[in-house]
């Protein structure tokens, strides 16, 4: 594919417009998959989560200005939540990284989290890939940490941010959130404000009562993004992280577990699609399906008709054969 | 099954036990689930949704008041955010719905959001089946709404309420988060604090602006759930409700459409879980699995190897036709 050639030799037109085809499902997504699949593996990926408000934006943009000064190309997955009416992703905090946007080894791309159902998180691996094949040393991926589709999209990451403002609440509320287990470095931001050494304080005994890993340590780093403060601290942090990861083997595994998880997904997702399409086309997968619209049948004995019917498998192999 | 029978003849231990297998995914679900589908649809599903601290407890608390009080029996299901620490859910608010545990005719049962992965969905909506078939005239279903996954879960039911406090930002926010999409009722909570009765307005505006049917005009409902200030208002609300959509057939398609998805994700789970079981016993498959892990093949190939291999389609046939 002439498109991905481009891509491979760095061609930004060619990322931009491979990310709209992955963000729109279009029916070549595999094709592109397979072909950049040998070129991937050498980004740093850095997941950046967090609750709304806690200065993710403003971190993005002076993380990338050190990666930027080090000579490092960046690229940035910017996951936010969607307006419903718009149908687009509201980016109003996106302005704030508009000093990158002249730049051209940064490249930022913002993804809507709305109306994805589930296939979000596929989707932003999927554009990280595309990013890491394109050769971006860094490739940063910020989420709105608070739902569990979210936490997924940065568990693709090989070193995982977790940002809190004192304002956030307790360590108790980040502890509810499923932050604290995903987290290799945490954050508080605004450490200007009151609260904030004691929010270090409280998340430090946290992470020394259940240490996550042997190998790690995970630090607890206080910034203030829009001044500029700690920054540094904790990018040598993130570059430490990887480095350990590297040198422990932990990456090797970690990504070897993101890995066996997209094949189970990839399956999970093909299958589905054949179905759907399917369902409507044979006359018996259409009568099971009416039934259980109607509330006739329960979903688990039609899933086993559908699934077993022999028109069903004859399809399934002729198609799967002819791609 | 005996446990069944003893569920459909109202005794609450056989709920409590079912809804456990449930949630531990045992084997006997889809059995349990294939016995129950002729006596469920009559329940009243109210999924109930906000940011944390919105007051969602409290309200729920009070609803169910006012339901006991009609002589409505009420089952609750409350998911939770989970601790990754102690594994279970942080039940510090339902210690307030403490008076209704004395009564028999309210069924409560927390569930932990945190390492399901996408599949608490499926799981609530198992439990919200048992209380149906148990006979509950009204579930009550309260997620802490921000993720997706949450969004998921409240949209498996009849009636989807909002709950937002002045505090929680602006109503562009709440658009941000995909909330206005999904509200069939808005409550306006802690509306004795400052920007209360603005957010109403907001909320008003928007909703006017684009409405999400025409059969239904989206309420906003002021209330102060711990002073029980409007919270008859919103049961009215929510009665009317049901009954416009009973009325317009619109519950109806509601349910068929959630039934459609159910089907196609029972489908999607089902292959996932046989894949998962025969990916190490297959020397043909376990090949495929590890070249993925090593970073050696791309998951579409692997998919395709997997889905068409005869080994597979054959077990595949036997297993389901054993069932």
């Amino acid at each position: 594919m002439e498109l991905v050639d481009r891509l491979l030799q760095g061609e930004q037109q060619a990322l931009a417009r491979l990310i709209t085809r992955v963000e729109r499902d279009n029916s070549d997504v595999p094709d592109i998959m397979k072909q950049i699949y040998s070129r991937i593996g050498r980004s740093h990926v850095i997941g950046i989560t967090g609750p709304p408000g806690a200065g993710k934006s403003s971190l993005v943009d002076k993380l990338t200005a050190i990666y930027r000064a080090n000579g490092k190309s960046v690229g940035i997955i910017a996951v936010d939540p969607t307006s419903p009416f718009t149908g687009g992703a509201v980016l109003g905090d996106r302005i704030r990284m508009q000093q990158h946007y002249l730049d051209s080894d940064v490249f930022i791309r913002s993804m809507a989290t709305r109306g994805s159902h589930g296939g979000l998180p596929r989707t932003a691996r999927s554009v990280i890939k595309l990013m890491d094949a394109f050769g971006k040393d860094i490739v940063l991926v910020e989420t709105v940490g608070v739902g569990q589709t979210e936490i997924d999209i940065v568990e693709a990451a090989d070193t995982v941010v977790v940002i809190l403002v004192p304002e956030a609440g307790d360590a108790v509320q980040t502890m509810k959130a499923g932050l604290l287990e995903i987290a290799d470095v945490f954050v508080v931001n605004k450490a200007d404000r009151e609260g904030a050494e004691n929010m270090a304080v409280e998340l430090e005994t946290m992470l020394h009562m259940s240490p996550k890993q042997k190998w790690w340590e995970v630090p607890v780093v206080l910034t203030q993004a829009v001044n500029n403060v700690g920054i540094d601290k904790l990018h040598e942090h993130i570059v430490r992280h990887y480095q350990v990861t590297t040198e422990s083997g932990n990456l090797q595994s970690r990504r070897k577990q993101q890995r066996r998880a997209e094949l189970l997904e990839t399956i999970e997702q093909r299958v589905r699609a054949m179905v759907e399409q399917h369902l409507h086309k044979d006359g018996e997968l259409l009568d099971c399906l009416v039934r259980v619209e109607q509330g006739e049948q329960d979903p688990y004995t039609a899933c086993d008709q559908i699934l077993s019917s022999q028109t069903f498998l004859e399809t399934w192999k002729r198609e799967i054969a002819e791609d």
